[in-house]
């Protein structure tokens, strides 16, 4: 793996810094440096999306993520249907029905009430939609200037059908990567608003509940290593995590990656890669290759999948490492970042 | 109901203020008027502090809570401590064995690592303590300014004993209200640490497991109706709740309430009342009279509920009030409180 990775200063940090919410490098760095170590069990070094339990002869997924995107409001959705969709996706990619989300908040003073009511309608719409009940809650109010606005934090809880077994280190060589759709919509339209770019106005989330797309990849019947939804950090980063946990190198083919005209545009501008985007919409398939073909398809069927394409493969050479063939037949690494181009993303 | 309550003002707000998060009647009104119409369904309206759920055959319990106390440490323990403990507690009241926990970071840029460090190892000691393991999590960064230091969530999986029917709503008359020991002793240590009040210095924070107790007291075979540990709000927010949900009137009795004389010195300096005052290790017991005198001394064969005492009962009249017999023989109305007089107390 470390003959191609660049030798990269180390970095060391006695304070939090932004990018250890990045979901790059350094989230990496400070998970094995300080969650690790304390909180290390079997079940949370398995390091999914989602802890899966065995309670009572039942097999459930369990999750949580906290949502401090800013702003609040933007083109495709807001902080509510992050919350929903995010942990309904946490426990989507491991292959679970989702069922129950809680709901806690932390309210800054003087947050207009109207603000609050818009946010919680909008997770009772999603959490409806996408056939959840939240279940349980908590408020807390601190002072003014004490936290940006409104924080969330959903817990999820969904049930593992029986015969499902998906892991981030089972992916082998030649397994191909699938991917559901154009990447990069929700972190340009979150920075959009943000910036007030009028050239990347017309772009929107991509936030939706990738429940039922999951079930039918898995409905196939189809040999599916591993599904994860590229959120922070985007695809890069999901396919770093899958290449190092399953010890096998994974090849990106640049022209078969879907972005928006209006995304592409935006990351050419700002000097992004659409690659490290975030999406709240969008899932990653690591399927045996002589699969590809029948989960494509019935990605295709779903209208979450409709542009679902063949991205990559993995393979024995350079393993841990992710790498991308460029329209012009070069080839580059697609690291892992220290940090992240566009924090409070989700 | 309403004959012996005073005619107070009908407070409305159309902003976030303090008191919405205080566990009183503004935490209530906001329930109400926010979060219950539009997040409402059959579990939700339990109103427990934790949801029971009924998956592939196993009972649960599932719960969560944010921490956001001011400041991170104080006597007795740290915001660690209170969010492995906190959620323990919302699920062993409901009579649930505790499992699983996730836990979810807030971090603010600039908090030193060591900070974080202390705190997370605390969680793993209390966790490891009590039986339960922290099985999935999640961090997020905010600029600084954006958060205060660190905020926590913790969210709990339980298991329910078959044949345990706790509920708010199951209160008789003639019940007896048990009292597993002295209060206010974490409100006070907070506000001592925070205020540098160094006639309260000596009093520590009660922050502690409840489930063992709990089982003890379930063990017992009594008739128990309903449990509760009395934090935001403290023993008073937690009566008139109870009063509410079943109908009945409770009369406490003031000398018999334990409360530290560090604590009611405090108070009495101060103008609080240490019925209102939050607790992180203490537990509210409504069992039938009958069975008062065998779960007491399950309570206090329990290094917990050393100080076990009978404190009021359950009444035919005044149903929905808490009322308090003083030491002089008269009678005052316990009123849940607008809001709250220490904010930030976990």
């Amino acid at each position: 793996m470390t003959t191609l990775a660049c030798p990269l200063p180390h970095v060391e940090t006695e304070a939090v810094c932004m990018g250890h919410g990045s979901g790059g490098r350094l989230s990496a760095e400070l998970f094995r440096s300080v969650f690790q170590p304390a909180f290390g069990n079997p079940i949370l070094d398995q390091l999914g999306d989602q802890a899966l339990l065995h309670i009572d002869g039942a097999h459930l997924a369990f999750t949580t993520d906290s949502y401090v995107v800013r702003p609040l409001f933007f083109r495709g959705g807001n902080i509510g249907s992050l919350a929903v969709h995010g942990t309904i996706n946490d426990l989507a990619v491991g292959g679970a029905t989702p069922l129950y989300l809680s709901a806690a908040f932390i309210l800054e003073e003087g947050l207009p009430l109207t603000t609050l009511r818009q946010v919680v309608a909008t997770m009772e719409h999603c959490a409806a939609q996408a056939g959840v009940q939240i279940v349980t809650g908590d408020t807390k109010v601190v002072e003014k200037g004490s936290c940006d606005g409104l924080f969330i934090n959903t817990a999820g809880i969904g049930v593992v059908p029986s015969g499902v077994r998906l892991a981030p280190n089972q992916v082998r060589p030649n397994d191909a990567v699938l991917l559901s759709g154009p990447i990069g919509d929700h972190g340009i339209a979150i920075l959009a608003e943000r910036e007030g770019l009028s050239f990347a106005s017309e772009v929107a989330s991509d936030t939706a509940p990738l429940h039922t797309l999951c079930a039918d990849v898995l409905a196939t019947g189809a040999d599916i290593r591993c599904m994860r939804d590229p959120t922070r950090g985007g695809v890069a980063s999901t396919c770093n995590e899958i290449a190092q946990s399953s010890r096998v190198g994974i090849v990106l083919e640049d022209a078969a990656i879907p972005v928006r005209p209006a995304v592409r545009g935006a990351c050419e501008l700002l000097g992004l890669d659409p690659l490290y985007i975030a999406n709240e919409g969008r899932m990653v398939v690591f399927v045996a290759a002589a699969d590809t073909d029948r989960v494509l398809a019935a990605m295709r069927a779903h209208p979450l999948g409709a542009e679902a394409r063949r991205i990559g493969t993995a393979t024995e050479n350079n393993p841990g490492l992710v790498t991308m063939r460029t329209a012009f037949g070069t080839e580059r690494i697609v690291d892992l970042l220290t940090s992240d181009p566009l924090p409070r993303i989700c």
